[in-house]
């Protein structure tokens, strides 16, 4: 054979290669955006099972459901895996207001923060300093801060193009903001929502007390953003004001769940495993749509879409919807312990949990020589819009899983929009649009279908 | 000089101006997204003035409203073109209903075409012919069509990726579909509302009727997908059931109205002319938020961000809020005629008519060169997800202007919901997201921005 000759091979046989992927690729799309299941799907969990937080009903509900959704689905294996949640209570509603004077008073909308411990019946009155930020509390110190209630209210930053950039410049406010001020014998904490937007819906979110003893602990809530803008101003007429909010909320024993597994078997290499996941839990003020009833839809649908479009997976790939989230990653946790104890070979995890909107790309945590092979790809998805083949975080429930060899994935969907619903009561299935929701799963489907296919370059 | 010191000469000199463009993207960017006008003034067109149909008094108080906005900005000049335009009302509310035996009637959500007859104060009752399109229509024939309601339901197909594809291998039904259906003796016409989304939302739109005679033309409505989807099936259980719906239209006598232009003079080549617009007629069923509000908040945003962001354009930028693209296109063409007349040098457009969604890039109808430049810019625009830089349709209302030197762009927002709201009653305030809007209007600024600074490039 001369060397023309081979050139020529070469290139025909990647025409061929690209064309059998484009196909593959449009008829994954086709059945996701014109017979999809993940919309119905996620309507039941969403208006007939609503918020799911680990422990409740409702998450037992979600576990049942899907279930018998998968097992519908003709899979080769469908099963619960069991894990130990924690179980948190919100409790009848929270109450909140500002005082100016005596008798004068303006309700508030708070939340209690995941996690948080309860006000005591009687609630909690006090005196309110604002801060910026866990920086400014430790610079205030001691003198400033006893026996006053810390109003967290550092803004997300609205110039930042991804709006969890945003998210995670703040985010320590809610999470270790209630710790922190503990330490300046604080008697509360209230935090501005972690919301772009102005409006009057409090966002909740998990919190950690670190190893404080929970006698000690301080309650803590959310603002909404009109909330946080009326108190900071009204703070600034009247620094002596005082602020009232009770927490009913109540952290109980330990309960069983579930991790909800399907699995197709791969038809030659069977031991190697790839997941694709999304959490089953949610925050319980709205209906866990966009966080992350989305992402549970759009896994189950990848496996639904791979079998109907006719492909025969070499690989093992298993939808995971994992338990527990939101408030202790108990689910993700287990679910990597199991398949340590089992010695079972991941290679590959992929995650959804930024909501359903459209699907920009991927973000890549793994070796550079796979982040090359998966931007070789970048073509076969151009027709879809999807463009984004970039490092990155790949997602929490995959995370315990994670080795050097691996390929740990997160589908990265428009960020615009996710933080004017995540963990509040907005949070809600008419906020999904079907077609951004099926784009997802097929954009998902379409990147298992191709690294199933290719495989996993091995980069050691 | 030797050729190394060139060639590090040019290097350094693309490294500067890269990076002043990257800083004056970020200033506009940040401009947009920190203290933005857009969204208070698109709040005021959508919730103070409302749907805005050419010669109605909303248009009017649009007309009003924005100019006094652009005058507010310190532009070199502001002023209204006049334009006559069509004045056609809906009347009363259309009703319709599905009668499957004498007093047997369900009632179904319609509404009249823009620019479709009355039906008389009687309405009209017939039976039903389904048809999938024009070319069904012809193959039917007078035998089969005489006396009877034609309705056409051929669905947007939803395997399409760009929405507006859909629409276009659809749209025909609803502009021509009476037109046609009047050579067969028809009755009347129903088409199934241009929309991918199950809903009860009929979806109005432009029609013609060509040259036919008033008094030949035919009645046309749209009925929302659901109700389209149960005629259907009642259809097929009883195809002799009678469709009744009544009509309350008029077109009146032509009134005057305006085009809004707000000018910032160029500094070093004021008579070449570069126009950002958008239109400022809406249907009047919803309040016109996403077509387009949207696009002309965003035009005059494109000024304003010009302006706080420290630039001096070199040439001269328009903002030309149009009016009359939904039902006559006359703003377009009164704009060209004008800027013909006064021997205007246009050298670029850019339109923004496809809603106020985050932007994914530029459709761009020019020469391949002029696109090259276009697409040499598209690192620039890297960090805000701006990604198409595509050879396409630019836009209506900027249509009239185009001549072969110049580059007529599109804004290309995300296209996934717009057709959930396009010419219904659900194209409202709440259906826009800040974040999305404000996007737009920074990379339309950006653009704007680089082929000011770089003029286009002569293709000839």
């Amino acid at each position: 054979m001369n060397k023309l000759y081979i050139v020529l091979l070469f290139i025909t046989f990647q025409t061929v290669a690209q064309t059998d992927d484009e196909n593959r690729m449009r008829t994954i799309y086709d059945a996701a955006l014109v017979d999809g299941k993940a919309y119905n799907w996620l309507n039941y969990l969403s208006n007939q099972i609503g918020g799911r937080l680990s422990g409740s009903v409702q998450a037992q509900q979600a576990v049942d459901y899907t279930k018998a959704q998968m097992d519908s689905l003709g899979l080769d294996r469908v099963w619960l895996q069991p894990v130990i949640v924690p179980k948190w209570v919100r409790g009848t509603p929270e109450f909140a207001y500002i005082e100016t004077s005596p008798g004068v008073t303006s309700n508030v909308p708070i939340c209690a923060l995941g996690g948080s411990v309860a006000t005591g019946g009687r609630g909690i009155k006090a005196q309110v300093i604002e801060v910026s930020g866990i920086e400014e509390l430790k610079s205030l110190g001691k003198e400033k801060i006893s026996g006053k209630i810390v109003f967290f209210n550092r803004p997300m930053n609205a110039s930042l193009i991804d709006t969890f950039d945003a998210y995670s410049g703040c985010v320590d406010q809610r999470y270790s903001g209630a710790a922190e001020a503990a330490k300046y014998e604080a008697l509360g904490v209230i935090v501005r929502s972690m919301n772009l937007r102005q409006d009057d819906y409090p966002h909740t979110g998990a919190m950690s007390y670190g190893d404080i003893p929970v006698e000690d602990r301080l309650p803590a809530a959310a603002i909404s953003t009109n909330g946080a803008d009326f108190l900071s101003t009204t703070l600034k007429l009247n620094p002596d004001l005082n602020f009232f909010f009770k927490l009913n909320c109540k952290q109980l024993e330990d309960v069983e769940s579930f991790n909800v597994i399907g699995e197709i078997k791969g038809s030659t290499n069977p031991e190697e495993i790839m997941v694709v996941g999304g959490h089953l839990d949610s925050w319980d003020l709205g209906d866990g749509s966009h966080d992350d009833g989305a992402g549970c839809v759009q896994s189950m649908e990848v496996l639904r879409l791979l079998k109907v479009s006719g492909y025969k997976p070499k690989r093992t790939i298993r939808a995971v919807l994992f338990m527990n989230e939101e408030n202790g990653l108990r689910g993700g946790n287990k679910y990597a312990e199991i398949a340590e104890s089992k010695n079972e070979n991941h290679v590959f995890a992929l995650e959804s949990d930024s909501g359903g909107f459209t699907p920009r790309g991927f973000s890549f945590d793994c070796s550079d020589q796979n982040l090359k092979q998966a931007q070789g790809w970048a073509r076969l998805f151009e027709p879809y819009y999807v463009h984004l083949f970039v490092k990155g975080y790949a997602g929490a429930d995959i995370g315990p899983l994670k080795n050097d060899k691996m390929v740990m994935a997160g589908l990265q969907p428009d960020s615009q929009r996710y933080f004017d619903h995540h963990h509040a009561e907005n949070d809600t299935f008419e906020h999904v649009n079907r077609r951004e929701l099926e784009l997802g799963a097929a954009s998902m489907a379409s990147l298992v279908y191709l690294f199933d296919k290719y495989g996993v370059i091995d980069s050691n």
